[in-house]
């Protein structure tokens, strides 16, 4: 039988309730937000109470059920009243690939049955809706089992901005790999840069770390080069955005300086991903494009203004790693090495077209 | 005669008022804090109105001179005031060196003077409360003189934290090097590191550089790496703390990264400062300490909590930058060059012990 143990869980349904651990107000609050319809998982989705592609598709799979199970009628209707609620789902947050793959997944699991009673087609969704979520755990599970055996006991690891549980199932990407550890008993530290502008390090990581008894300590970012200078950083372990087929790597901005960082001062830097991170249509990173993102996420904090009004500022939101400062792809079917032209082609054919 | 221009001066006397532009309302307001008493101006110095610690040794001379200005009686009372009010002056930030040199520097010339009227040794206090504000204006204007032929038209320029006209009387020791390319009418493009966790470069420097006109653009640290890449970033200036005989430099933390990430990137980095911050006890940058700050720093900012109650942080407050980082270190004497050991000797022998 699967092990589906999460350190926390910040998706749960009972009692026909979707309870979402609302993101925005940790880490000085844990409030949890209620959904008993698809009105209230769509807003919960549009106003980032719940974030993380993984975690937005489990969330919108829940929601299509709210939304269909209290449908009476034929199997004509509920088919019908299934994609449009799929749709509306779907433009909580148009972008979000997890989410429309999601809803898609649970729609053509349901045309596919050959199931009449419209009672049962609920629990079609029902159970596809649990399955995603199950996945996405077993998925993060194996990422963790892969990269926890990268690192010896006594490993100080790095890791910057939030790959963790709360963008999935409860067991991350990056995070995945200390979880693991932490399972194994294997003793470990991890140092949490806090990942300017959004602080998603400070305030997400550190709250998943703090929560999960991990011992590790919060730096700024630029305080990481000083502490690998002082030998006390042994490996490097982030998530990726995007994926390019030679390598190179989309992640959080400030995630290449620390791959260079750790190149020069002779550190392994890990990219820990599921094998759908890789784009099909990016042969090397300069096919990604960046995203540039609103002055005021770096001049203001909370709402406090910090830099002078009509300053310029550039806030891109990804940089791009180059394979060579790479030292393997964490993967849920293992750890890929260079040349990662061959081991990306070579997990894909394993896998099936992601 | 000496050119005293500054951009603008975060100190002015006149009228028997000392003004002191309120650093800890920067960036928001600009507001004037107007010193009529060494109470004021002790104030002033402890509560950090001013910074930096150029800027609190000319804010102590001209507070010496408000705290004796009314004083009737014979020579030898006058000088025993004239020590009382020092040593006073001096308890406002007792680590400052510039601070205690200062004083010590005024009531010196004092002593040495053979004048026996009170009105005439007061306007020796005042006399030389200008000289120390008048001579910081010219070290800063010959470090920006220097340090302006290291750069072409055109170079895109990073610097970090603030080693500015607010730290010292307008013109500032890296930021110098900027006022005069502006002067020589070279054009030029400055980033500038928001510099956590205080936000000196946001503050601070962005303040000065939108104030001052000059093309620049904020950014957070952890971005500087990826403009490298894209090479938009033609060379680095940067402040001192305290520097090793061999060149070894003590600066904000943060700073080594960004030395790092020039050298791969082939960027030369420079150093700018005044021979005083050569640390003639320091054969090595192992030889200086560095210091530790609270972590309410890093995990509150304007009040605001950004990470977990609890969570264990990490923040010193300078790092070390090798010598061999290091293109150049810019001092008032001219530009020094490895082998730093030789080039620090010589321009000690120069300007004598500092």
């Amino acid at each position: 039988m699967k092990n589906l143990k999460v350190p926390f869980s910040p998706i749960r349904f009972s009692n026909k309730t979707l309870h979402l651990l609302d993101q925005r107000k940790l880490p000085v609050q844990e409030t949890w937000i209620p959904c008993r319809n698809s009105q209230a998982v769509w807003k919960a989705i549009r106003t980032m109470v719940v974030r993380g592609a993984p975690a937005i598709g489990i969330a919108a799979g829940y929601g299509l059920f709210l939304g269909i199970r209290s449908f009476r009628g034929t199997r004509e209707g509920f088919l019908k009243k299934l994609r449009e609620q799929a749709a509306y789902l779907d433009s909580s947050r148009p972008t979000a690939r997890n989410l429309a793959y999601a809803v898609e997944r649970i729609v053509r699991k349901v045309a596919g049955s050959k199931e009449t009673q419209v009672s049962k087609l609920i629990n079609v969704v029902l159970q596809e809706a649990k399955d995603i979520h199950t996945d996405d755990i077993v998925l993060c599970r194996n990422i963790g089992k892969h990269g926890a055996k990268l690192f010896k006991a006594g490993s100080r690891i790095l890791t910057h901005c939030n790959a963790g549980g709360l963008a999935t199932s409860g067991y991350g990407t990056a995070l995945a790999v200390f979880y693991a550890m932490k399972e194994k008993k294997v003793p470990f530290f991890v140092y949490a840069d806090e990942t300017r502008p959004l602080l998603q390090g400070a305030r997400l990581t550190a709250w998943e770390l703090f929560k999960s008894k991990i011992p590790s300590t919060l730096i700024c970012d630029n305080m990481a080069a000083s502490l690998m200078r002082a030998g006390k950083i042994d490996g490097v372990v982030v998530g990726a955005d995007r994926i390019a087929m030679n390598g190179d790597t989309a992640n959080k901005i400030g995630t290449y300086g620390v791959a260079v960082l750790a190149h020069v001062h002779k550190i392994p830097f890990y990219i820990a991903a599921p094998s759908t991170t890789f784009d099909l249509k990016a042969k090397t990173g300069k096919d990604i494009p960046i995203e540039e993102r609103a002055s005021h996420e770096v001049s203001h904090i909370q709402g406090r203004q910090l830099a002078p009004k009509g300053m310029k500022i550039y806030n891109p939101s990804f940089d791009v790693t180059p394979a060579k400062y790479i030292a393997g792809i964490i993967t849920e079917a293992g750890v890929l090495k260079a040349p990662f032209n061959r081991s990306i082609k070579k997990i894909r054919e394993l896998l099936g077209d992601c």
